[in-house]
Order: structure tokens, then sequence, then C-alpha cells
């Protein structure tokens, strides 16, 4: 069967958009003779919906959408897409088979309210023929989906075009096998499949990127494939939804875990897979088509994946050899590149999406000399082109001459578009005003912060005179230890590095800077300071950044608490100390920028802490 | 049997002070007499805990605590307290009968994951004797308790000194009538104890108030009681946690449904309920000690609750007549006063608990001469008192001097602190610094916004300095409308009135001049203006506010979309128009202060939206 993967960047809320994106991706599929096309979770609705789902008139124009995709199917070629179903559509529910709500009794009779499901959709010939609902219903970190979706009560499979296929969504492949640490649903969609004789697991996702998650990914769908004997094709999304990144990478798989195809990575992307092809000659390809500009993974020496070399072909390991099919030996494909790749390749892709979805054409910051906002104004660039990229210097009597001339030396490197504008005349009159009420109080932070928000009054001014989206400098170590002021150097609406700590910053610095420096050297050398009374630097109120950022890490990223961290770092006074910081600086982060999030745990919607509390460790 | 009812107000994470709660409001129960004392949902660690619940070091602090309290009880009292609990716990599992995981074959041994609880414990003779787990998880505005709890199977009875009792945690109890809109769930667990022969229903819960709820569960728990004559002893905690304020308001009731206690109003109480009793001599005393000043619920005009009035007494319907206990003509007490005088209410209990609990003790707002920052100045005054709330007026070239009049009126009227800073040499200062940038483009709502973030920058200044809590003054149509500046009016820790209508503004305002006048006439009368350019009406960019809260109200509360709300509005442009707008602006409502939820959807953890969305309707 040869089957079109469309791998689209569905717009959240967007019914219509989203519904000529999948006529014209299927019309395509169509005229390239594919058998069946598929799209990811939610393709009609964009991934996640959030509360539109709620809402009777949204729902009845996305069935309305739905409707009409499924009579727009020919003879020929079929059709799966992710879409919102519910039990009560006029004629849906026959379709249902084996889905209903975990009750089925008498109580089923008394429900006035509606049973919603996040779907796929199996249309062929004219008409919707199938209705597979998600099973297991994501309830973590940024998945909120208990609010929304009744889980399906049992999955089946189906024969098409003389294969046995299981159509599954998202989390419903993730429990077939045993991954530390994961969740463990007492139902296995996938088991039921491959018991129901499925020879061609289909499974339909938006699934969010953070580092790492790709090669568990590939690596547990490999194994599902070689320990049954049965073809994969995995259909992601490529899009960035405000905060949440989704890679795209698509996967294809031969019945023996042999990856045939890999989708783009942060891009759309269209492709035949044939499930009877054996050999991987489009695999490289692929991956160098990816649309950020990098050196390719197999060149990359930080890579975490796994991989082993292809003695035969004498080449790294990129391609899989299907002539050892079957073999113990066959070696596993490197998915993810390095750590700053990836991670440079998501925030860009992440400011693009946010910029193209709202309109955006051009984006401004603070430029203050410093590393935070460098890789910002780099990233900015990368994302919009440098001639759309307007930065602002704003120096005050403790701005350092080398602060002013690290900046434009960027800007030169960048070609970014600049002006400088300085506080001092503003911060002297706002001091002079406030006098009044202030007396003879010693100066203190008040003022340290009265300075960031100037900045951020300009900022913001230069934002709504001229339309530029603002970018918000802030890292995750500034953004955990509340070491950013509200309504200062916070303002923005967008948080580009807000998930990336401090030390990584310098990771990806010499990443950026691996063939030419286009970060100057200065900037990633210089001791990190606010500057905003003299001669201060970060130190004098935080722990050296290594320390700072491992404690951090292993706080927030693993959800340890002051007994593990402090066994692991000493100085348990220090990290009592430090995770009570975090803590009662939640209610800064509650009113930041939304974050662009590319480890497993960002501040955001997948971590939700009181900010009225008094949790003593 | 004699039960002390404990409602407690619990801070969040707290588990040591919680703790102390608990074993004080126990012994006193003792020294009283009592057969049994109750608090409520999750006592131990405040509701809601968030992510706190997916610490094993936190749940292990609850754990041992949970344990010594449990070996503090003694051979007369018993105990009833809401903690988490977990099915890993040594010892704790075998008392939880009937709860494991919904699929309790092989796959129960393959978990790895720890299965939580929101659990009742059930204490005495120095031992948890029983733990009862929620069954009903709730996963809905503001409730994401999926998110961390596993529910019990099912339900089950224990004696106790003589009665049969059926323990629930909160949601539990809402199932088993028939209420419109109503979650419907398929367990029941009320009809469950009822089916095992329950004589006394105890309900734990953290019910949070929003206008209108108490009545519906008053009728509700009424219902119960009558249709199956069994007594219900339902507590409720009293307490702000951030944005949710739960009121209190526990109630007990005989066997015929009567009504014999109602616990304070948004305070702490503590009471005994003799399950034998069949007056309710004490009902009215409960109420007139409601902490915050009223003129008493029976002298409201404006009361929504149904009431009968009791022929025999010639009073009002305060007192439940327990001489017609059975007669289907038995009185229905108000539970609930006006809409103005409970939101009243609501409000200054959430500003004083946030401060209390984050410890300040003075607050501080911009006031501008109208009705909002007039209204929270009141607010302000009646949580932390008079002495105690710093208002600035900053007057710009806008600013009328009737504005600056209107605004003194109040501070007299109230006998606030007050302090006047113009912001216009600042605000000329940044425009002259920025002109620089703008050269010749005509000045437009970037002017506006600049202004009205020098009040922003000012105020947050005040605040440094002198540690005040810096409350916002945005009520709810500007939060939709998103006719408010971000970083400026709207910067502060907490938003008084952003879960307030404009429309309801002024009834509230109404409500507090009832007796004599406190907010300036003039103040209420005049025409709404930002004063942020000359003549500026808030009219000029939005609808009568009459017309648009009414549709606001059916958007926002009541879920309605545009083919509801211009049937009933007409205009369906307009209507397209400011829901657009509505959507627009959920990213300035992302970065705002915690809102104080005083209705069925407030801004806030109860509803998500996107921010990069494309909505057509």
């Amino acid at each position: 069967m040869k089957i079109a993967v469309c791998q689209i960047n569905s717009i959240i809320g967007d019914i219509e958009g989203n519904k000529k994106k999948i006529i014209d991706g299927y019309k395509q599929a169509t005229s390239n003779g594919a058998d069946l096309a598929v799209f990811p979770e939610l393709a009609l609705v964009g991934y996640p919906p959030l509360d539109l789902v709620t809402k009777n008139y949204f729902r009845k124009k996305c069935a309305e959408a739905t409707e009409e995709i499924g009579k727009l199917t020919n003879n020929t070629t079929a059709l799966i897409f992710g879409s919102i179903t519910e039990s009560d559509i006029a004629g849906l529910s026959q379709k249902n088979d084996g889905e209903h709500k975990a009750d089925g009794s008498e109580k089923a009779e008394k429900e006035k309210a509606t049973t919603i499901f996040n779907s796929a959709l199996f249309c062929f010939r004219g008409e919707i023929k199938r209705v597979i609902n998600k099973t297991l219903i994501p309830e973590y970190d940024i998945f909120h989906e208990s609010r929304y979706f009744s889980p399906a009560e049992k999955s089946s499979v189906f024969t098409f075009k003389g294969e046995i296929i299981g159509v599954t969504v998202c989390e419903d492949i993730w429990n077939h096998e045993d991954r530390a640490g994961a969740i463990q649903y007492p139902i296995d969609p996938i088991e039921e499949q491959l018991e129901a004789g499925a020879e061609l697991l289909i499974n339909i996702s938006a699934s969010p990127f953070d580092y790492g998650k790709r090669t568990a990914k590939y690596e547990m769908l490999r194994k599902i494939s070689r320990n049954n004997g049965v073809k994969i094709v995995y259909v992601n999304c490529a899009a960035a939804q405000t905060d949440l990144i989704f890679d795209g990478a698509s996967m294809c798989f031969n019945k023996t875990g042999n990856l045939l195809k890999l989708g783009k990575l942060f891009s759309e992307d269209y492709f035949i897979f044939d499930t009877n092809a054996t050999t991987a000659a489009n695999l490289t390809s692929s991956l160098k088509e990816s649309a950020t500009t990098h050196s390719g993974f197999a060149a990359s020496e930080k890579s975490k994946a796994s991989a082993v070399s292809n003695p035969t072909s004498g080449a790294t390991s990129v391609v899989d050899d299907s002539s050892t099919s079957g073999d113990i030996s066959t070696p596993i494909v490197t998915v993810e590149r390095s750590f700053e790749e990836e991670v440079h390749d998501a925030i860009i892709f992440g400011i693009k999406d946010y910029c193209a979805k709202l309109n955006f054409k051009t984006v401004c910051l603070g430029l203050s000399g410093g590393i935070d906002s460098a890789i910002v104004a780099y990233f900015g660039a990368k994302a919009v082109g440098p001639e759309n990229v307007f930065v602002t210097l704003m120096p005050s009597e403790f701005t350092t001459d080398s602060s002013t001339t690290d900046a434009l030396k960027l800007i030169n490197n960048l070609r970014i578009q600049y002006n400088s504008v300085s506080i001092q005349p503003v911060f002297e009159k706002t001091k002079e005003m406030l006098k009044l009420l202030f007396g003879n109080t010693p100066e203190d932070v008040t003022e340290e912060n009265m300075q960031s928000r100037i900045r951020g009054l300009y900022m913001m001014s230069i934002s709504n005179k001229f339309g530029h989206l603002l970018l918000t400098t802030g890292n995750k170590s500034e953004l955990a230890t509340g070491y950013a002021t509200l309504y200062g150097d916070m303002v923005g609406g967008l948080a580009v590095i807000g998930d990336v700590f401090k030390t990584d910053i310098y990771r990806i610095c010499e990443y950026i800077n691996r063939n030419e420096e286009i970060i100057p050297r200065e900037i990633i050398e210089k001791v990190p300071s606010a500057e905003l009374r003299h001669n201060q630097t970060d130190q004098d109120s935080l722990p050296p950044y290594p320390v700072l950022d491992k404690m951090l890490k292993l706080y927030i990223e693993e959800n340890k608490e002051i007994d593990e961290i402090s066994a692991l770092t000493g100085d348990e006074e220090m990290v009592r100390q430090f995770l009570n910081m975090v803590d009662r600086n939640e209610f800064k982060r509650n009113q930041g920028a939304p974050v662009l999030r590319v480890s497993k745990k960002a501040f955001g919607s997948g971590r939700k802490f009181p900010i009225v509390q008094k949790w003593r460790r």
C-alpha cells in the first residue's frame, strides 16, 4: 500500500484553513496514486484546542467540516485525519464500534451531557467509514485532555486493501513498551490490535517536542515493530502553538523495525511511504531537507541517541540496512541531533510560527550586550530575517562601555536593525518625582527595578508604535529564581529562551559559533551582570550558574526535592534556600510571557504551583 | 452523636501549620465532649495543592503528619480530616477496602507508579481506622484533579457509636440529584451508601464560592436528606487560595431535611452539631456571626434563594420550623444573601486572606477618581483597615479637576492614606527621548499606553519601596475586551475586581452606599473614562456597558457562542466583533494578576483559551 504521510501545521481553531490543508493534501495523495493519506491528531482543529472544545457551536462547525471532508473522498484513495467527534451527532455514533462511556448501563440514559472524543476519522468513497477514538487520555505535564475527552472503551482493527490495520491516536501507542518513569495505563490499545491481527499500525499524533523524546519515541516504535513484525506509520504535526512546539519527524517502519522514512524536523512535510518497501533510500534526504539550516545530524558529535555503525557500508549509522532485516544487529538509526542543534532549531521555529500565525512581520527586543539578549537577537534574525529584527540599546549610568561595544559588534555580525535611547533622563526624572514620596529612604532594589521597568516602557512603546512583536530575553535560571523584574525585563509577547538554563545558553552559543564567530567572544566570556548598579554581577545574588542550574534541573525537570537534591549536591541549607526562592517567585512567572517549551518540564501549562502557599522543607 | 464541625482555613502546603490546627480543633472537640470532629477536604495540605502532590517528599511529609494525627486520637472522640494518601504506603493500603485501580488484573502488578488518592481519614483510639477515597474526580472549570488523584472504586459505610455512617469527599455528593447542566457521572457514591443503610452522611469539602452555588448546594443536600431520611453533616473550608475563595457555610441537616446549623460565611468556624437535634435554635446566631459586617441576610431584599415565610413564628424565613418536619410545606431556609452582599464579602475576604498568608500588612493602588479604583480602595480598607491602605493620585494633562476632587472625597470618606505624584514630567521626558526613534509619527494609542505604564512604574516603585501589596483595579469587562494596558493599569499582585463586570460594580457600589454615601455619588454617576486623551470616554471604544456586559456574560459565563448570543441580543456583526475582541486579548489576560473568583467562570485557571489561534465565527 502506498501511504501519503501529510505532516501538516494546523492553526488552532482555524477549521476552514485546516480543512483546506487536509483537502489539498488529500488531492495530492490521490494524484500521486496513494491508497491512503494520513494526517495528524486533531488536524482539523489544531492541538491543543483547549476550551474551544467545550463550545457547542465550535463543535458544530467542526462536525460540518468533518462531514464535508468525508464526502470529498473518492474510490481510490482513503483518508485518515484527526478531528473532534461526539456521541450525539446524528449518524456518527453508529460508527463508534465499541466506544461508549465506562458504565454503559442505566446511568447512560440519564446522561444529558454530550460525550466528546478525540478521534481519527477513516474516510473512503465519499463517507466516514470508521471513527476511532483515543483510548488513553493523557493527564500530566502539558496534557489536560480529561477536561474534554472521554476514552474509547476498546480498540479494533479493520481491513483495507488487503492489510489489517490498527489505528490509534497519540498516547495510545505509548503504553505498550515498558519505559522507565512512564505512565502505566491499565489498558493497552496496541496489544488489543496486535491480538486482533494488525499488520500495519497507524498512529496519528500531536506530540510536543522536548529534547530526548524523539529518540525515546523512535526506540519505542522500533521495538513494537520488530517484536511483533508489524509495519508502523506514525504521523505527527509540525507546528508551534504559542508555547508548545511540535517537531514533525513522522516515522515509517517496515515490519522488521527498520525506519524507512523520517519526516522533516520543525517543518511541514509530505511524502509517500510504500508499505512493501524494505530499503530506506530516501531516509537521509528527508533529514537533509529539514527546514532549518544545520550541518546534518550524521556529522553531529554530541548526539545523545545511541548509534551503531553499519559495518558493511562503512557509513555512519544513517541508513538502516535492510539486508540484515530480522538480524538483531540491525543498526539503530540516529533520529535526534545534538541538544544544542535541536533546541536551536526548535526555538527558531517557535518564533517563526508564532509570528506567522499572529501576522507579526517584525520583532524587537532590548539589547544589553549580555549573552541572553544576544542569543535572542540571533534567534529572531534566523526566524524572521535580520532586516525584520529591531534592537534597542538602552544605556544608563551603570552601562559599561564594553557592553555597548559588544552589542554593536553583535548587531554588525547579525546585520540587524538597531537604535539607542538612554534611560538615564527618564530614570532621573522618575526618581525626582518619587522623591516627594520616598524622602531620604536609601536607594535599594526599587531603583534597580525602576531602570528595568523604564526599559520595559521604552520597548513596549516601540512595539506599540511600529507593530513589532516584543521578544523577552529572560532565561530559565532567572525565571526560576525570580532574578528578573516583573514589568521590566520580563515584558514581551514570547519568552524565547525561558526554557533554557543559563549554562545551556552558553552551550548553544558555542554551537552557533561552530563555523564562525557570530556571537562575539566578548559577550560569551564576560561575567554575567544585569548592570543595574555599579559593579553588579549575577553571582552577587546567585551561586555560580553551573551549581545553580544543576540544582534547578533536579528540582524542576526531575521533580526531586530537598532530600534527594541535597544528597547529590551537598549543602542542604543552600538547596533549601534556593528551592524556597523558586517557589516564592511563582507569582512572577504567573504573569510572564508564554515560554517556548523545549524541555520536559517548562514553566507554563505543564507546571502548576500555588502562589499563596507555605510549603516548608 | 455530638459532632464538632471544624470549618478551618488551611494554608496550601503548610503541613505543619495545618496539622496544628487539626490537633487544636480535635482537642477542643474532645474537651467539648464531642463524639466526632470533622475537618474539610485536604485539610492537612490545603486545597488545591496543585503539583505539590506530585512530589514524593511532600507526600512523605504528608503521610508522616497524617500518621501522627491519627496516633493522637483518644478513646472518646473520633476524627475525620482530609489528606493525601497513596497505595504504596506501608500498612495504609490494607485499610482501603474496595479501593483499587480500574483494572485490578495483571497490569496492576506492572504498575510502578504510585496511586494517589484524595482521602478522608477516619481516626479513633490512636489509629487510622478507615481511609475513604474520593470517588468522583472533578475535571472541569477550576478543578483539575485527574492530574493527581485516582478514583475510589466503590463506597462503603461503617458503624460508629450506633450510627451507620457514609463518608464522602466533595464532588461525590453532587451526583445524586439531577441538576440542570451538572456533570453526570456513571457512579453515585451516595446511592451506594444509602443502599448500604447509611443514616448519617458526612461530606468533607473544599467547595469554592461563586454566587448562587451555596443555594444550589443547600437545595441539593436538603433533597438528599428529606428524600432518604438521613442526617447530613457537610463540612467546607473557609479560605482564599490566591484566586479561589471558599466560603465556609458548612451545613448540618436532621433526617427530615431541616437545616439546623449553618457555618459562618467567609470565616473559620467551630460548632457542635447534635445529630439528635430537631430544632435550629442556633441557626440565626451563626449567620449573624459571619465575620464580615453586613446587615444580616434576613433583611436582604435582593436574595435570590427561594424563601417561604414561617406562618407560626411571624418571622422571616430564617428558621426552619421543625414542628412541621416531614411536612412538604416545611420552609426552605435562605442561605445566600444578595449578589451584592455576597460578592462584597467574598472580595474582602479574598484580599484579607491573601495578605495574611503572604504577610502583607499594607496595600496600595492608583486612585483615578473613577469607580473601579474607588471600589478597590474601599475593599482594601475593609480588608486590612484604612490605616493600611495607601493610594496614589497620578494626574496628567488629561486628568480633569473633578477626578481629583472626587478622589479626595473618597479618600476622606474612607480615611485611607494618600499621596499624589504627577506623571506629566516623566511622560514628557519619555516622549522626548523616544522622539529620537518616533520622529514625526503621530501620537496614537502608544502614548495612551505610555501614561498607563508610567503609572504602573510609579505604583510598582511605591510597592517595592514600602512593601505594600499592589492591588490592580481592572474589572471583568475591561479584561474581557482588552480595554486595559498590559504593564500599565494591569500591574499588581491581585486583581480584586477582575471577576466583576462593570455593571455589577455599580450594583455593588449602591449596596456599599445603602446606609450612607461612602463611594461619592459623583464617582458613581460620572461617565466612565480612562482619561488618557482629552474628552475620552470608554464608550468611544466600547458599546454601552449594559449591552456589552450582557453579551460578555453569555459568552464567558454561559459559554454561548455567536449563534445563541446574536439570537438573544440581535446585531450579529457587533457580537462577532466583540467575541473576536475577547479572544484576541487572551494574551493580555495570560499575563495579568490572579483574579479573585466570584462567578462560575472567571478568567483564570478555570478557563483555558489559546493565545495563538484563528477561530473564525
